[in-house]
């Protein structure tokens, strides 16, 4: 093939950061290739790479325009997102007939199997590379459809997304060596020869991978399952979130363009996006030809894709109930501070935002005193007004609510119990049609919990729940229970007791669930860097995978040998 | 802890083992720490070691005893085995009341949790090394169970099997230590000081794992997931098929020995043998504290466990249909005596038995000239024949059928077509009552494959088909829709041309299928050695796993991070 990116360039241009990957996922010490500060691209970035303006310019010039990624079975367009700041975007993708997509992707297998695991990681880094350079194009692509304020978008739909990509590549690289190309197999027979057989052992994909997009967070969240799909052999069919299609047909687009001209099937890496209603992840995710499905979404269709997608390997991310105990603190002003960046951090619409905190009705120990259960509460949903005060930081951490759904569940969450903290809406001078909300706190009594207790649903958007409890292992049992029944994507505690601090960990051990102590400065529950922390445990009711381990890349691909007589 | 076993004798008895074992996994070179010859037991083996007579002697002494393994909530005792060569063992064991039993085995799982990846490793690796200085006595016990004759049964439900156990816990081993224990991260922040975190990484089992064992290999295919869910820090419940108790009760109990003796509690490992037809594997297997499954059987129960037990990881082996490719050969008397090897070796009651053997109607060459249909199946007739003309011989490698089922099967295929080798009724003079059959070889016109074509169901037995093709390349196409749809543990085939080989090899990685070429001598199809091979790929419709690989691990526990701030 007259590739123009051939293995040599590759291998040049990507092997040092493969190895750098595999080192930190080994290590979990931190590392990232990818620049979090918006100044670091364009002048002096990597090749190519866009800066402000001319990342802003790329955004602007594809709006209202049609995305034509030349896929076969393209019988028509779709589009209509509308950003959660107001403005339509007018872009166009094609509609696809999966019947003749689908089979067009099958293709092109053989010969990226062939080319074995190094030259598609390499590839997916020079997707990476190119959707890196791309980053401020893309910060606003992720802004315009998930509502996240432009910096969030940029270094969680930017850099962030693109380590946990890379993450996945690397995970899938060093599982698809485990086994040496080839062996030779000597097996002792006393007195006569030994009997001796050749082995050749090559990682194969499984079929097509069905990415289904989400609304929140469609980079971050997608790129994991699309690079280890892809690295480990398999063509993937992204189908995104019909409010979030953009970022995704956008990274559709670069990943074409580099399978062509590293030489391959284009037809690996296609869209799916659909027409409005039409709810195609339905009939795309049990179809026989996808065998793997990604997908980040609400626990019924979770549940719905597990119980019904049999012939594929399935891994979700569905709702959860994420915990705060507060029970006793050195650094009091430090916790607050830090729980109200947690709380107010895109509206509270994370998968990884706290929402209940379970405090003793008895009060706390802390470095500056005792204080009440009324005295934390309130001074969270100070610090929370502290941190929102000023309205330009507000909108800069906030974003936009995502959709109505969000804004109609913080309106009747009012309603569920005493008011700590209103709601208060905030007005976005450069788009006046978002609608922004700070978070609502609402007191609750955790005593009797029972499956009509508010606390233990999922209340997705700037909701939180101050919930009183009558001590600390009270908390710790409310915590158990709630992992276990509902599942938790994040834990987070605030002790400085030994026991306590004991029984949380074995609570979290216990039920499977991941567990942040003591942040008061610049580190966030809701955050998780890639090549160090996992994101969710893939053992809890929240998701059965985590991001990244081996069990999220393992499955994607199955070792098969050939053994020849020597 | 007042261990026998401490930690230090662990490490000193069996880290270098353990070392070894990882060495093999890695380089997929020839190893076994198992001997395979019977004389190597006994004086001058393993401390402890039974020797022959001794070996026979412990199996006679089990026999019409009582198996108390003073398990919690035993309410009554069940057996009935009866040894497909005749006698009634005589053996009773504990029968379970879940309710009392499941939640008493999850007591122990902190502590084996907090243990670690290398203790766990090593506790296993003295489980195994205790099996295999009574090495002889399961060798008798699997044979009166499995109908195995007395040496097959001795490999492969020893050493064998101790090698895939042992393979097993390699992988959850280096799955587990993939995250290191501890972490510093640090993150730079410009001209401020970084961001500091500890953190630590905690493998977690995910609850009570089910073994479901089955009646042809008891111990080779209940070692790997037994021994993969305990290394990975789970509890094991045993539930044996009711016609193969004996050699897996004998292993609960010394399982529960070792972990009393290392300081466990022994109800980490228990036994749940059944009432006859009580069928509680289904019951079992829908229990919120079942996590992981592991069941070797029928397609029927293997699809249901897949669609109900949802609440579980389910490793499963069903059924498929091998086939064997005949194109070419430049050693034509070997590959007949490697074939009449293959179909006969215990009766063809392997799951990696050949059952259809592809001929092209126009013949095939050979070294020995040109070679019709009609004299390659006649040569293959002849040469089982040849191989099984003393009947000394031929109860040594077919044993007995394991069950009336196979006999009934055996039967009735006769009519499916022209009869190329009539199976024949052996006697064993040392068994009166054992069933041993030769196989039976029936033609059949392979041209127009259809649902209702014979060779596209499996037929358990010693029951071969010789299905004639209008050409090799019909051949690779049929072996391409019978791996599809109906799966295969194996593929085998001869052929002198680069050109075929490469249609069956691409054949194979397309529809994720293990190919044995060209093999003519002391290696056989259906056997696979652990350490090298694959049994099994996991990625067609035969199986949904391979033994062994990361995927066969990397779910069995998750990986909990606890970070705090520095």
């Amino acid at each position: 093939m007259a590739a123009e990116l051939s293995p040599h360039l590759l291998t040049e241009k990507h092997r040092p950061t493969l190895d750098r990957a595999l080192d930190a996922i080994r290590s979990r010490a931190y590392w990232s290739p990818h620049p979090e500060h918006p100044k670091a691209y364009g002048e002096g970035g990597s090749p190519g790479s866009l800066g402000a303006a001319d990342g802003k310019a790329a955004f602007d010039a594809v709006l209202n325009t049609r995305i034509d990624l030349g896929q076969p079975g393209t019988d028509g367009w779709t589009g209509g997102e509308v950003s959660p700041y107001g403005p339509e975007l007018g872009v166009e993708y094609p509609h696809a007939d999966p019947d003749v997509l689908i089979p067009a992707m099958r293709a092109g297998m053989p010969a990226w199997r062939d080319a074995g695991p190094e030259t598609r990681a390499l590839v997916c880094l020079e997707m990476l590379a190119r959707i890196s350079a791309r980053t401020h194009e893309f910060g606003h692509a992720v802004m315009h459809t998930s509502g996240q304020a432009f910096l969030m978008a940029f270094q969680a739909g930017g850099p962030h997304a693109q380590d946990r990509g890379l993450e996945a590549v690397a995970y899938a690289y060093e599982e698809q060596i485990r086994a040496p190309r080839t062996a030779d197999w000597s097996k002792p027979q006393g007195k006569r020869d030994p009997i001796e057989l050749h082995k050749t052992f090559t990682a194969a994909g499984r079929g097509i991978s069905l990415l289904i997009g989400c609304n929140t967070f469609p980079t971050w969240n997608g790129y994991p399952g699309l690079f280890a799909s892809l690295a480990t052999g398999n063509p993937v069919l992204v189908k995104p979130h019909p409010r979030a299609v953009l970022p995704l047909a956008l990274t559709v687009q670069l990943a074409r363009e580099v399978l062509t001209e590293a030489g391959f099937d284009p037809n690996l890496v296609a869209l799916a996006a659909e027409r409005p209603g039409e709810g195609i992840a339905k009939s795309l995710a049990i179809r026989p030809e996808i065998k793997i499905i990604d997908y980040t979404g609400s626990t019924a269709f979770g549940d719905w894709l597990e119980a019904n997608a049999l012939q594929a390997q399935v891994y979700t991310e569905k709702a959860g109930v994420n915990t705060i105990v507060v029970d006793s603190t050195d650094d009091y002003r430090g916790m607050l501070s830090n729980l109200a960046f947690s709380l107010s951090l895109y509206s509270g619409q994370m998968c990884t935002t706290p929402q209940n905190l379970l405090i003793p009705r008895t009060g706390i120990t802390t470095d500056i005193g005792e204080k009440t259960y009324e005295d934390v509460v309130g001074d969270i949903a100070a610090a929370v007004t502290g941190l929102l005060g000023d309205d330009a930081r507000a909108n800069a951490l906030l974003g936009a609510l995502v959709n109505p759904e969000v804004r109609a569940r913080l309106e009747k969450a009012a309603q569920l119990g005493e008011v700590a903290l209103t709601s208060r809406e905030v007005a976005n001078p450069d788009f006046p049609e978002a609608v922004v909300r700070t978070p609502l706190i609402v007191k609750l009594d955790g005593t009797k919990p029972d499956d009509e207790s508010p606390y233990l649903s999922e209340c997705f958007g700037p909701v939180s729940f101050a919930v009183s409890v009558d001590s600390t292992a009270d908390a710790v049992e409310l915590l158990r229970r709630t992992i276990r029944d509902k599942g938790a994507m994040t834990v987070g505690a605030y002790t400085t007791s030994p026991e306590v601090e004991g029984a949380l960990v074995d609570v979290c051990l216990d039920e499977s669930a991941q567990l942040s102590l003591n942040l008061t400065s610049g580190v966030y529950v809701n955050q998780t860097a890639a090549f160090s922390d996992f994101h969710g445990s893939g053992g809890n009711p929240a998701a059965n995978a985590a991001l990244c381990d081996g069990a999220f890349v393992s499955n994607r691909f199955r070792t098969l040998e050939v053994r020849r007589q020597r």
